[in-house]
């Protein structure tokens, strides 16, 4: 809108005899061909937009070196953005790490030698620690032994319970306070309002730079209050604040809403890849899970920040390690058939668990959201980690992080194992090698830790419910797994003892000698971790991948799909809803899923509006007026209206986006003369004949999109749908046969 | 066309009021809705077929026990097929591996003891084997010795020599032949069609039993002969063939070309999972290189279908090692950030080659193709596979099967190793365990070795580009692994003797000590296999994770992933196109590929007929005889017709398809009373009004399809295009702000 009047003067761009169609995306004035809050972009004009600005820097880089260089830039900049949202995530997500180790040690004692060490840091480096006895080393003191003086009795205990208690509602409280003050955006998994995003939506400051400080500081906070949440899902917010951060580096990516989401799909990828360490993994996961456009180039740079992410955070090195995954696995022991049944069961298990799960929390976040509840966010937060924290002291599973639990509960008991879960009878004729150990009695100490690990499963599949979707960060992805592993274990322990005890079983004969190493208990515990995760997202291919990168081998790949199957079939078979597109739906973000128009409906019976509702708020090419749009885009709230030729013929000639409208009438009254209410404004090239005392009229061919897309009223709903979900329409107009009949909007 | 002529009668199916759109879909008789050969489906059609075929069963389900039981079973069918493509293409790569084996070493001799043995198994089962000298025992005997009795000397060489040329000469007539008498279809690699084929191409056949059949045995054949080729691209065609022939199995899969294409999808990554041991490469293989629509749902079944074959392959366990990878490697050595030098010199190599051997070998084919050359394939056969056998044999490491040459490349040289590339000064004194030996000086057999290995690179890299293309099953993975793993051995041994010989360079100060294990030769033989592949096939993703897999640890990838890019980026510069993509090119296939406009045009500028062609043939709705249709037919050959009203107001009503016409004519003709060739054609619901001498018209509404999909020729030729990628259409009306304007053919 340089507006030049009445004159027809083709502006440059139209010189090369279609320059008219993409009009509107020379930006005439700020603003146009953007959107506005909580609406939908529109990818089949996102991507127009991006092919001519491409073609511009490609035709313009044969002028000069410098333009030459520019282009070059132009095309690396994905990849800049790639190594960059790699280094950035790796780097925050191995800080997190090393901030929640030493947090959640805080809560228990201090190091004297070194204050900012945690528990397994002070003692790995003092010279006093033995093998047998790692956790104890004079440097690292409980709070009542630094206070008092005592390490053991009643009152030493009773003070420890006490501080950790107030050390958890300090950090709960100070996250939620955050959260609440600086960034309401950084609470929850984040993952429901990505996938959202990512399918087109815009929620402004979403993924702002506020929302990943303060996300980044609050979840080090949330993890290490001790409630049952875990760090993959923020994580996965945060990589993605961080991919949202670069994009504004480089307008390519800042200025096309399509081509961003290109970068946050990778993003995603990169923060699964550090959350779990599991680059491949974090790619599925992306591109199963989340994404909602995954165009090859996209699968590709994925994996590249993926990887960067998962390097920065191994070179970090937070579990002193030098293992890029969280929980990895030594085992190699091989499985048996007749262990599938115990696989499968947990795999029902994980699906019950799953539908529970979400009907349960969904129902919770409804009475948050519907009654007094939730306007005591801050309230509500430091009742359920008092809570939390009273219940989970007295009981070692869990008192200790959900991570290291889930860590101990994977591990397969080797001869110097010194925990609970390892206090088996030694045979003492034994000369097996350390890794090959036969399946032996259990002790008093697995039968301790059996009913605490018991009493731990109910007490996480409580307060799990009531924790997901409090006003903090927190993921699900760990407390699910602590779900499954817990179960899971204790079913391997069950069938272990029962394959020693009863070797000559007819289901145990065949594959279990006496004195041989058939059951790996750690194992179960895997295969319940995996269907529980599976149960409650509906996961399946990212899943099993991601579980394969942790144990690094094939050997369990059949073990896990059998859990993750019956799990996903299980669960889909009590509601096909996972708890993202539970989460998504109780919020009322759009997201359009395939199952939506199942019936055999056609695009007429679903178009509006309907035959009782005022016909199709439409504008003409030439005989509108100023006013007479004004007056439309206050009365109606759609989000764009069509051009037609006059409202006799209604021949459709255009669609025209509100936004757009509205800024181009906003602009033209400021800056161009003669245009008041009563001007015409007009779509088509030429000016209309008009009475000479008319004002000056108004052109506005140039926010006009020519090429709307239409279906008739006889396509089935299903085509319809298919349509807006493969191409990302924004709206599509239904025609009758052939006069334009009616608007239909996503 | 149950023809109830004149009368409006309105079928059942017309009851629920959306009726009339899918009358197509009833079949009212066969055929309709199917096919030619070497045409392309309308992949929005199938799928609204498949919706209308599922809504029915579900509707049914209702109504009895055994309708709920089948529409379980018709649930439950994609996963059958997907166990059964598993299972059968997981025995057939088995059978071919173990057959391959055996003809492989029939060239050199044979097992007394057993005579299916292979030389490895023979000498294995054998007591008198030692370790030094795995490769002799006496159950084994050379020709030479089994016919004359000396087993040295120039005579048993020579014949030795000769035996080697004439089986080699024999597998490959016997598979030329095969292939010429039986399966056409059965030659080459198989890709470029498969990826036509998922793209919405008919080639009847191509997929049918006979191919499988002749395909897998000439497949042993072709390889056995030491031609240099490989059966991993073959095997890809062979599990689609099997996916197709278990297609056939259920009508759910074998009346939807849709349905089957994503099934066959799963079929090929079940192939590369069989080909490489590696599940997810074979997924993600099968998404990036080969699909075209892979939904989710495919995702996870292909997943499923790769690793049933995975380890149906390892229980028939080919390599006698229990490995599922053919290229197991051991090594977990680091490496250094300044090899990423040779790393990505490697790329560049890897990249060159690409370029090399695509334009060589496309020269050579088109050369085949236009020439006398042509006729002689059998000639052509025996021909390449004397010279490959006569330059074979004398240099050992072209002599062996190219995946042992692979095989032993990759291998780090332990102390105990005997073989001619390990052939290192070892330092008496040394008292480190055999995992973690230092670099040494090289020996006299490893310069043997190494001028031997820089001819055999040659010969490869020559030999190659006239193979590829023959009348016989090849495979391009492997001699494209092999060039690779060549050229990345002797920069390998360069580096480490260079790293040894001067470790006070600066470059080498940093991270060599003398008496560290510094360079790892096979790793650079890895990484070079891993950019020749890549420069050939333009692989991304999915060679990274099969190298990932191959090498079981994610130590490596930055490496892979440096040669990997690398590769490419060289590759693109010279032309977009990877070996597949030139060879269908070649071959004329159909593909629509993203690039093809780039520039800036518009429907208009694209669409038929153009100003200057006769005007677009169409039909009007009800004026038109069967005559003129059948003239109409006979003098075009459009794949459909739009029908309008008139052919003044040109008002598009819908698209019929060519096909559908021509078999409703012929089936009136035969069935239908009064049907002549002045009978008018109607497309409306009901008759039009005829004067009573007219003979009976002939209603065609059944197959007209309602809701054809229409663009403005003010769209963007990339919008067009982006629509019938991601829609899979078949054909798209170009309409003028409304009237019906073009036809627009895909």
């Amino acid at each position: 809108m340089d507006g030049d009047g009445i004159s027809s003067a083709t502006p440059t761009e139209e010189m090369n005899g279609s320059g008219n169609l993409m009009d509107f995306l020379d930006e005439p004035f700020p603003d146009v061909g953007t959107y506005e809050d909580f609406h939908t972009i529109d990818w089949l004009r996102e991507k127009s937009r991006d092919t001519d600005r491409h073609r511009k820097i490609t035709s313009k880089s044969k002028e000069s070196i410098w333009e030459f260089i520019k282009s070059l830039l132009d095309a690396w900049s994905g990849w800049v953005v790639m190594l960059l949202i790699g280094l950035l995530s790796g780097t925050l997500a191995g800080v997190i790490d090393l901030a929640v180790d030493w947090m959640t040690d805080l809560k228990e004692g201090i190091c004297l030698s070194a204050l900012w060490y945690s528990h397994e840091q002070c003692c790995w480096t003092s010279n006093e620690t033995t093998f047998d006895d790692r956790d104890k080393c004079p440097e690292w003191l409980k709070w009542a032994e630094l206070m008092t003086g005592h390490s053991e009795g009643a009152g030493a205990y009773l003070l420890n319970y006490f501080l950790y208690i107030l050390w958890a509602l300090f950090f709960s409280f100070l996250a939620v306070s955050l959260v609440r003050v600086f960034a309401p955006y950084a609470c929850g998994s984040g993952i429901p309002e990505i996938k959202t995003i990512l399918s087109g939506f815009i929620i402004r400051g979403y993924l702002g730079k506020w929302t990943l400080l303060i996300k980044t500081v609050t979840l080090v906070l949330a993890v290490s209050s001790g409630l049952s949440l875990g760090k993959e899902g923020p994580l996965v917010h945060v990589a993605c604040c961080c991919g949202n951060l670069f994009c504004s580096l480089f307008s390519k990516y800042s200025k096309n809403e399509g081509k961003r989401r290109e970068v946050l799909s990778a993003a995603a990828a990169a923060g699964v890849s550090v959350a779990f360490g599991a680059p491949i993994g974090g790619v599925l996961f992306s591109l199963e899970e989340v994404s909602y456009y995954f165009p090859l180039k996209t699968l590709w740079r994925s994996f590249f920040a993926a990887l960067v992410a998962a390097f920065t955070l191994r070179s970090i090195n937070p579990f002193g390690n030098n293992r890029l995954v969280l929980f990895y696995v030594e085992y190699h022991t091989p499985w048996y058939m007749a262990e599938l049944v115990p696989f499968i069961l947990l795999g029902v298990f994980g699906g019950l668990w799953g539908t529970l799960f979400i009907r349960a929390n969904i129902a919770w976040c409804r009475r948050r959201k519907t009654t007094q509840l939730g306007k005591y966010p801050v309230l509500e937060v430091i009742v359920v980690t008092g809570i939390t924290a009273i219940l989970a002291y007295p009981n070692p599973y869990t008192r200790r992080s959900t991570s290291e639990l889930i860590s101990e509960l994977f591990n397969d008991c080797g001869a110097l194992e010194s925990s609970q879960l390892c206090d088996y009878y030694n045979n003492p004729n034994m000369t097996r090698p350390v890794d090959d150990i036969p399946d032996r009695p259990a002790g008093p100490g697995v039968y301790t830790a059996l009913w605490q690990l018991a009493l731990a499963l109910i007490f996480k599949i409580v307060i799990t419910i009531f924790t997901f979707g409090m006003k903090i960060p927190s993921g699900l992805f760990i407390p699910s797994m602590a779900v499954g592993a817990i179960a899971g274990r204790i079913v391997g322990i069950a069938v272990e003892q029962m394959a020693y005890h009863h070797h000559d079983w007819i289901i145990f004969k065949n594959w279990c000698r006496p004195g041989a190493d058939c059951v790996t208990p750690g194992l179960y515990a895997m295969v319940g971790a995996a269907a529980c995760l599976g149960g409650v997202t509906r996961m399946t291919v990212s899943l099993v991948v991601i579980m394969f990168e942790l144990t690094g081998g094939l050997e369990y790949i059949v073990p896990l799909m059998a859990a993750a199957v019956t799990s996903k079939w299980v669960a889909d078979a009590f509601g096909k809803e996972g708890i993202y597109e539970a989460h998504i739906q109780l919020n009322g973000y759009p997201y359009l899923d395939q199952d939506e128009f199942t019936h055999r409906t056609l695009a007429t019976d679903v178009m509006r509006p309907r035959r009782s509702e005022p016909p199709l708020a439409v504008l003409t090419q030439d005989s509108t007026t100023v006013e007479d749009v004004e007056t439309l885009i206050k009365d109606t709230d759609y989000n764009g209206f069509p051009v037609v030729v006059s409202r006799e013929s209604e021949r459709l000639i255009g669609f025209v986006q509100r936004r757009d409208l509205t800024l181009a009438i906003k602009n033209a009254r400021q800056k161009q003369d003669g245009v008041v209410s009563n001007s015409v404004v007009y779509f088509t090239e030429d000016a209309p004949q008009l009475a000479p005392n008319n004002p000056q009229p108004l052109k506005l061919r140039r926010i006009l999109n020519l090429s709307p897309f239409t279906v008739t009223d006889h396509t089935p709903m299903e085509t319809v749908v298919d349509i807006f979900r493969k191409l990302g329409l924004r709206q599509c107009l239904v025609t009758r046969p052939l006069p334009l009949h009616s608007l239909l909007i996503h």
